[in-house]
């Protein structure tokens, strides 16, 4: 199967899903051995208007372990000295005059749908404007629980944290809703409780959820727990003890020894450093995977 | 031939420039191929004294495209957090030391000049301060007209917007004035028109121009619309109605059938985007054109 | 001899740094004939919160003369829109999931010690915080004494400028404390000498030093003048006549025709740019060296 664009999750159907987690199994090999030279003569471009370190490295290692090449911006709303404002697409097409492939990351929600509407090359959605996605971040997500879990199927998975904010829970929660017989539970203050059209969408597959603002009743039955990011200021401003929706120690008890824990990372306050040493604690294995889904949709795109 | 430096348009003899456009020629060939590895031992710096990641990544691209390396800074003006107004002179010999070419876009009208006169390795100006050139532009814009009119003689070029400002009409208007007969139309209100230096040199050279603040009198003539950027405040300052001197599809129906238009970009309110299908637009022709321009100089300045 | 991190001068035995410069040497060789593409399938990644071109083109330019890949960030500072203060101990973990080797300039004291204890790959410290270290800077520093004069024993080393704050002078100072019968003077006004931990560290190591701020008399004694940089105001402001530090053609003319004169760079106004044309003026060798030792280290990091 041959991709065009990485836009949003929705796209991905089970069995591209599948395809995309075979090659990422198989770029962990390849990883492993030195990568390989199979994409020397290919140029990723990575247009970054909101800097994320963390992203723009793992999509440019993943086209370096394939041999690729790069063309990089950290700063990309300083495109130019002289039109402040440059159309998105413009700089697309331009710029896709020059490369193979681009990942775009825009602060417009809908940039990377704009972006590929008009690029003469695939465009990979890196992130997009709030309320909008993170594709590549959601089927890592997925991956990791394949990985950890053995499967993505009949799977207790509890978000935790300020979820209305969050583009990585929107991103997940709609590839779980594709894969089957998966039990997704919300745990969060009513205030910043996940997003009305995510639980639509649920609806609308059949996904069972439920919502809780009682992280203690839920986390002992979880097979895998994803906890978000937190602005403690933002929590306490709505009379929340923010603690109450982290993970520490105390917290780690009560989770089942096969249990998972993902965050999308850069973490704040809301895990416990001391969590790290945990084996459970899957969150810088999730992290790496990101190199090898990344690859793997690369070649997905890039292949003749 | 071989090449030392690229400082500025003048230096293109008629012979240099169509070894230049035969060697663009067969980049364009290349490319299409997939590129070389010709070049995979050396590298090139560019240094961005000022973002424009569009001139940037067009450099990156063509020495990617040779199979080159590249050493990149966006913000060159941050050059060090210990010294803030560092000599040029010392930055470029040291980075000469380090790599095979530099790319250079200064604030400093004469950088590039002051840079070759000691650097160890062959300077690219890639554009230098206010009332600067911009060489590698114009020789792209250049190449264009070659490539799409067929020729680069006996043509009418009208330019059009705020023509006092544009550092790439300056450098394109000095390479017109070299090769031969064509008639030079400068459109634009009187107080934003072409500076008398250039005027001079085409005088010098025998260069048929004209002067006018009319479009729809020399339009219906042109082989070439060169359209640059305008500021609308400041042709509003001036009590002129910028959409006078902007391409739409009015203005494009006055057109000959045969003629090209052209726009360094980016571009801001001065070219209707509604234009873009029209086969004459050949602006994001233009800006791929880039990629052969510079990667044809690349390979006359590194060649052994 | 394998090394596992650089982080700080004292590691460095006296066997290591011949090893060190026996593979500096090779590697001036190396680079005469194009680099190697020994390394090709590894990759590097440089940090730099705080920017720093020229340290950061060094090593990214000496990684790809080995061959090998670069992710490159100018302002790790900006690494996230997110999370302002990630910790240094998780993006650490994350990029060494990455890549093969990790190249740090941290803003905190104990950065580069801090991130070699987590990371999963080696780390190199590329200048760490004020009062901190440098040490390639130091291993580069004294690599060029070794090359312009021949040894790096029983010499009298004169150390002039700002002595207190120079992370570089620390580094350096530590080094010479390692190779046998050197002699240091530190030529500064008083309120700027060099700081007593170093001093106490060369009574320890049974170094011979001497403590002054009278250049004239030291001067002509010296074999190797290591000029740091001043900033003019700061001296000022103690009533010091910058100038008297400063190096110029009649500075030069008190000097031994062997001696050598270093300075880390960038310079500000402490070296006449007249000098730069006498032979003993060896800076700008000193900064190409650093592409020679910096290749040398990657080779003693990365190989198998």
């Amino acid at each position: 199967m041959k991709l065009s664009h990485v836009i949003e999750s929705q796209q991905f159907t089970v069995p591209l899903i599948h395809e995309l987690f075979a090659r990422a199994r198989q770029m962990e090999a390849t990883v492993r051995h030195g990568g390989t030279r199979d994409y020397e003569r290919r140029i990723m471009a990575t247009l970054f208007y909101g800097s994320s370190t963390r992203t723009r490295f793992s999509f440019e290692a993943a086209m370096q372990r394939l041999g690729g090449r790069v063309l990089s911006t950290e700063s990309a709303q300083d495109f130019s000295s002289e039109i402040p404002g440059e159309h998105l697409e413009d700089t697309i097409r331009i710029i896709g005059g020059m490369c193979d492939l681009i990942v775009l990351r825009s602060r417009e929600r809908d940039g990377a749908k704009r972006a590929a509407a008009i690029s003469p090359v695939p465009v990979i959605n890196a992130g997009d404007g709030e309320g909008g996605q993170h594709p590549t971040q959601a089927l890592l997500d997925l991956y990791t629980i394949q990985q950890e879990c053995r499967t993505v199927n009949g799977l207790t998975v509890v978000f935790m944290g300020a979820l209305d904010a969050g583009r990585t829970v929107r991103s997940l929660a709609y590839l779980l809703g594709k894969v089957e017989r998966n039990r997704l539970i919300f745990v969060a203050p009513p205030e910043v409780q996940i997003a009305k059209d995510i639980l639509r969408y649920l609806d609308d597959h059949g996904v069972r959820y439920e919502l809780t603002s009682d992280p203690a009743k839920v986390l002992p039955q979880a097979d895998v727990v994803y906890q978000t990011r937190i602005d403690p200021d933002r929590l306490r401003s709505l009379d929340v003890k923010p603690a109450a929706y982290n993970l520490d120690l105390e917290t780690l008890a009560r989770l089942k020894p096969s249990s998972v824990l993902l965050h999308p990372l850069p973490r704040s306050v809301e895990i416990d450093p001391a969590v790290d040493q945990d084996p459970r604690a899957a969150y810088f294995r999730q992290a790496r995977n990101g190199l090898f889904v990344r690859m793997a949709l690369l070649t997905m795109l890039l292949e003749p």
